[in-house]
């Protein structure tokens, strides 16, 4: 801790005296405000995090050879990469709150059951076979669906094909890092017999995935979120009704183009879990969405599709898998684009977690939208 | 109005002195409380309604003679027929919160449009083919399917085919008429053509009709449901998943053979109206439900099957379309039988509508169970 | 019960055919809503209540008489008498949902304890000496004193003095007659010595009447109030408060010369009871109050002062003490002017109930200002 | 950034193929989760902060000694001086996510308006004269007066005597500085004189400051709290009514001979700030808390009194003005006990703010009581 009195037109006069007082104020742990007020009030948020784009063909090479050198077993408990945002002093945060990390399971493996208080999800962008078992329920994973992990609850992954399987895990470690608010604890050494299948539906689905109907056994079940699967199925056609109604001139969709769901909690309708927001978009191809930007700080993965998306000032093409963070009040835009690869019919499909709710919960949510409307 | 001195252990002497006093009473329009204090302030709720059957059968040909007779259009508004409560003063009240009405549309007949701040649902026990328009929004009608029409919405109603259709009505008219919160609106005469039409899914199934996923479009959207159709296919869905995880051995029933859903409002998880709850029971062959009882009072139909059904000290065999009414605070349970035509695989479904969320909105919710067991 | 087929624009034609089929119905308890409409669905309430006025004098006097001649005790439980509203059949309920009583205990008399689930209030308009004692917490009752009492809470009354007390009761009783909600339990019959005390302040008072101040030890409890009484001196402070910083030019009233406070639950903000709001208003001499029409219906006593006060197309010069009601929809405007016996100086107070609480958790209230804005 | 590959039972071997792996994650910004677990998901939460105290007599004197040298004007806007946890890296954090500060305005002194998303509030341990101008409504503060000041509301400072002051500025800087939530916008350069006085309540306190008393003008109002100052006398009163209730035998305090108030939004009854929870606790000569942990930091200023508190190992003797912080999850007590300078009849009086409202909304608090009781 070091005090540096600067000439400036709203410090002090660098004096002796002064130099003293700062010397003093570092003997009795004391920092003024005014030598830090423009780093930590400025006038909106300047991200310490930047825009930055990782390749999903690096990551999964990547996590492909994790997968034939590092086990996977209690003590590191999941093989899972992280991002780590360039900006962010090399620790394993996509944003200041959000973690981001690609998991990767070999044939028959076992991922070890634990539970922790961090907030979690799992959503696959390619690839089919492996369950999780979620207080004993497992449910399969598949492409393009997206399988919450409330915090508290035991959960373990066992891949039960003859191919190795990657997916995304989101989580809120860097946000209950710094609130400090983290507990943990190793769950069973072995998953049950009767618990190592793989549904088509897992029970929570059963009891939970009818639109609009909530089972009487379970009324006073409160958040977080009951339904532990939402299948790619169910998302893909709400997108493509979205679209059909607005092309019956009957809006439906967020702007002309761009069709968008949320994953919400079935029993109170609200966020799938307390700290992080997901949401699918699909922008049809040749539409762009308007920029706006938001307090608090994004994830996304191209789940399909390519195109153009533009964070703050820097503009990247992307295909199938890639994964950008758009940090606190940067501009976000996309446009859908025919990629090299891709038919010239498809859309971009943009799958989106963010710390939302957080900036909801604490009343702290502002965005400002290109036509300069702001709400709050 | 006419006070009565009596002579009781806990009504004061009947004298001359207090003759005079309740005749004064009367006079400034005042009544002492001691002489209404039994029926004012009982032990328990003792309703002044009574448990009563009506048969389908006989509704539906009564309804199909008023559909011959009576014409439908502006004034009258619906040729609906209602249930009355043999002991609620020949007023047209189910119970006294509740209305319950066939409603009978010929071919080719519309019902004209208009709103009121009465909550209403329509559930189709037999016949397809009529639809509702909701601002705007036709919603076909099949049987098994429920459609909350909640207050100050426009609405009409239209027969597309060439059969007659009858259906069920439900709505607060008893309690908004108590309360005198009523308001009604005349809507337009002519239903438009685009209008006109029976989509298979209405636009509000398919921007809300997707399990644990809501439209961003429609963020700000609040009460009440958005959606403005619970389709048979996945109530009849839910209802099966229950009893085959229960026959697994994970529960998921209300109680053993007896299936549960109540019919929700996506957007929060709440009732799917302000003051009315809806669910579908399935109670398998051979299994009967324990008896209970509750503050507030309901109304079933049979949607399927036939059994038999205990309310307070009445037992009744009942089959398809058949209506009862449980009064508050009498104990209701009904046992799946085989009926004379009934194949003997069938379980018995039972349509029920409550006043329950007004009694928790005001806290006066209160359930016994036999097992002496008190929820409040 | 008695179907009339009468001929009517909006009636089906009177024919044999229709009176047969009405005089099926009625055998089959049924009853079409053709013929009923107009009464139970009005374009906007129209309130089976009448406005009336009831001069405290004249209760005052009956509820002395009543002193004399009828005793207080276990079965009749109170010595309160009930202003019955001429148009809602001889019943003793002021409106359709409120209840308001005068109560009259006698120098060393006691009132017995018991509970129910009627949700009720104290208000004193004139005396001092009783107590109430709520759960164990003895609450002293004096002029101008606002004691809630929710539902389901023991209490009792005593006079601890050598004069005869009155003040008004309210209670929600009329609505949960309707709703059929009501349970009732006789409690201790000796109130022992420990709660025979009249301390200045009750201990609900010393916990909860800080303001602004939550005691931590009570941090889970939840509705209804805790806060048992609400003092004069704070109620008077807080209207004069508003009127002063009216004057300075800030605003702070309802509307020019019209002050008013809300009786809130301190732990929640809300209305104090589930079912019923208190205020108190005061017009200053000369002011009057913009008319509105509100859904629910309220009750008014004047506190002190004289004015006019204007409920649908009556107008009554009122004093203190005199009670009146404002039914459903019926406009209501108060002018604040010298009486026969008041100094010139004196405002007109106001203390009000009403049923909003339960209209606005059932989302049915509805109010129209004057200047033809509506609420909703 | 730089991954080790260590030697360890939960690490994978160290390998050339492991050390190229993790070097070809430094390449994509990519970190394993296996490498980092223990420090990310902790068993339970270890605090990056430590204990610590800061003597009020250095404070004081440090920030009286800026009152000569610092002058206080635009850009720096406020001569505050921040506690550093000495283990936060040298940040003016008292923990990760409160700011605490000492604030000193000379003589007539005028600290500029400004406004900021921040949540703030001010406490005053000794002096008087200053005000606070919110919105135009100035705020005398006092000993012991506590005044929240809820994000994104103007304010400026001004010293109207002939005295220095200083007071204690409590903010949520180091959370909003993680989130990148945070705005501000300058204020006037100039309070106007009609702002420029020194009522003896705020108009915020005439409106809101009336126990469980709402003003109707207000009623749409929302979070956060309206009542601008909570005054020592209500807050003394209501600890000193606390205590007489435990000595008469009915509870009232948290634990024997501890009583304590939270300071509520009186709309209501939540924490008076979204982010910051504020409580005063009073602890009588000779008692002894139980010792807590919980989720969450706090900061404490000795109001009042003097003795010893334990925070996690360290013990220490405090008294007045002295401030000290305890970690999330640190174990806490205090014990009353004369001091050097204190008569023998004193309590001791805590001034505590805390993280919990920010714990509690995104569902992360946990309590461990020393009775081995958890919450949550």
């Amino acid at each position: 801790m070091r005090l540096r009195a600067v000439a400036a037109p709203d410090q002090p006069d660098v004096t002796p005296a002064l130099e003293q007082l700062y010397r003093d104020f570092e003997q009795e742990l004391l920092i003024p405000l005014w030598t830090e007020i423009g780093d930590l009030m400025p006038e909106h948020p300047r991200s310490r995090a930047v825009p930055h784009l990782w390749r999903w063909e690096s990551l999964r090479a990547l996590a492909r050879q994790a997968g034939e050198i590092v086990p996977v077993g209690r003590g590191g408990e999941r093989r899972a990469i992280a991002l780590a945002n360039p900006s962010l002093g090399g620790r394993p945060f996509a944003t200041p709150t959000l973690w981001a990390a690609i998991q990767y399971l070999m044939p028959g493996e076992d991922a070890p059951e634990h539970r922790h208080t961090q907030h979690a999800f799992r959503f696959v962008v390619e690839g089919t076979g492996v369950w999780t078992v979620v207080g004993g329920d497992p449910v399969p994973m598949r492409r393009g669906d997206f399988l919450p992990q409330a915090g508290w609850n035991w959960h373990a992954h066992h891949n039960a094909t003859a191919e190795p399987m990657a997916w995304i895990d989101g989580l809120d470690i860097p946000l209950q890092y710094f609130t400090e608010a983290q507990f943990f604890e190793f769950g069973r050494d072995e998953i049950p017999d009767e618990e190592r299948i793989t549904p088509d539906r897992s029970r929570s689905e059963r009891l939970w995935g009818h639109p609009g109907l909530r089972p009487l056994s379970a009324t006073s079940l409160t958040p977080p979120s009951p339904l532990l699967a939402y299948k790619w199925e169910f998302t893909d056609r709400a997108l493509a009704d979205q679209l059909a109604i607005e092309v019956e001139g009957y809006g439906g969709t967020v702007e002309p183009g761009h069709a968008a769901v949320r994953f919400a909690n079935p029993a109170t309708g609200a966020d799938v879990l307390p700290t992080v927001r997901a949401e699918m978009h699909r922008v049809v191809r040749g539409a762009e969405t308007a920029p706006v930007r938001e307090t608090g700080s994004s994830v996304y993965q191209v789940f399909d599709g390519s195109g153009t998306v533009m964070v703050g000032d820097r503009t990247w093409t992307v295909g199938r898998g890639d994964l950008f963070v758009v940090p606190s009040w940067e501009p976000f835009s996309a446009r859908s684009e025919a990629g090299a690869t891709d038919s010239d019919s498809g859309a971009l499909d943009l799958f989106r977690f963010s710390d939302a709710p957080v900036f909801e919960a604490l009343r702290l949510d502002r965005t400002q939208h290109s036509n300069g409307k702001d709400d709050r």
